[in-house]
């Protein structure tokens, strides 16, 4: 007999389809100070202030942050890897992640917008980003959580701290290139780092689900 | 101040997005009683039974369904509104549907593989449709129930008796070139009958949502 299980294919996006957003954007525009992330300052919320901060400083608005992420790429083979994971008919692909709708549209448009769960920023007439809305803490675990919910089997794969939840609530977790720390921590989940590999992983897990 | 809240635009498949398939179904393979819906037969089961049964009488697989559905194509304007409201930064698209994952393939395919949430069939080694798994009851209603709880803002866009239950649940609903009956016995909700109508009413429900 041959049954497909409805399956969700949870990813998140910076550093597993995408590269890390505001790294970039410390690049291209120069300021430095915006490569600090959560593992130099532990507080998002003082994180987050000290980049609008940083942006309201340089008189950067969104517009001008949108210009710098349009030259950004998708990963070398991330969008071949998206096309085809679409493209198996029971598994829905949704990407969950920690960034904002704003930053993130025109990387999206360049991997053929796929479902996207994050967040939104507040902008004022001028175009300064003035605010940040998460849409609710620890999102995506929610999320997976949700999915089994609805009588999904779901698969997350993520590369950091804040993917661990969300591969721990999902049915299979996978790790893509984790950092040392992460792979060194988080020994239940299985590690692969290159796209071959992880369709092959996610191949075998929908083969288990049926 | 501008803000996008993150919304999700949940629709449903047949006589929005696509034709009806079982009644294509009947057309292209000349058996009449494949016409038959929840209208004629109330009892879904029995319904779905009394079809598995006409396809094996008749000698028709999955393989060979799937060659009729091959056949269909998007309702005229569909795949050009489904790629206009993709390209909506913090409005994503999740299909809702009672249709399965096998049958809905050729056209998702036509469509670019929107994200779809649906049941699945059995087959056995030959080919044969041997029985039908509905991923839960009233799934329509219970996946917009689960992003309302996950904090979108819901727009519910349907044409049926499945679909109201959903559309009473989002905070939006939408009916969509719906029987009279349909548009008589719930006059709750707004009726359009064109794309052009409903990206507008789509519009005018991200603007209050803000």
């Amino acid at each position: 007999m041959q049954l497909s299980r409805p399956t969700i294919l949870a990813m998140d996006l910076e550093g597993v389809l995408v590269p890390e957003v505001w790294i970039a954007v410390a690049e291209r525009t120069g300021i430095e100070k915006l490569r600090l992330t959560t593992r130099d300052v532990a507080d998002y919320d003082q994180l987050m202030r000290g980049r609008l901060a940083l942006l309201r400083d340089h008189g950067l608005g969104l517009p001008d942050i949108q210009e710098v992420i349009a030259e950004m790429h998708p990963l070398p083979g991330a969008v071949e890897f998206v096309r085809k994971v679409r493209a198996i008919p029971n598994l829905q692909l949704i990407i969950l992640s920690d960034t904002y709708y704003e930053f993130a549209a025109p990387l999206m448009a360049q991997i053929d917008w796929p479902v996207l769960f994050c967040n939104s920023l507040e902008t004022d007439a001028g175009g300064n980003i003035v605010d940040y809305h998460l849409r609710q803490p620890d999102g995506k675990r929610h999320s997976v959580r949700a999915f089994v919910g609805l009588n999904f089997f779901v698969i997350a794969v993520g590369d950091s701290y804040n993917d661990t939840t969300m591969l721990a609530e999902a049915h299979v977790g996978i790790l893509f290139r984790p950092s040392t720390n992460v792979r060194r921590e988080f020994p239940q989940f299985p590690v692969v780092d290159e796209y071959a590999a992880l369709e092959a992983r996610i191949a075998a897990a929908l083969e288990q689900s049926a």
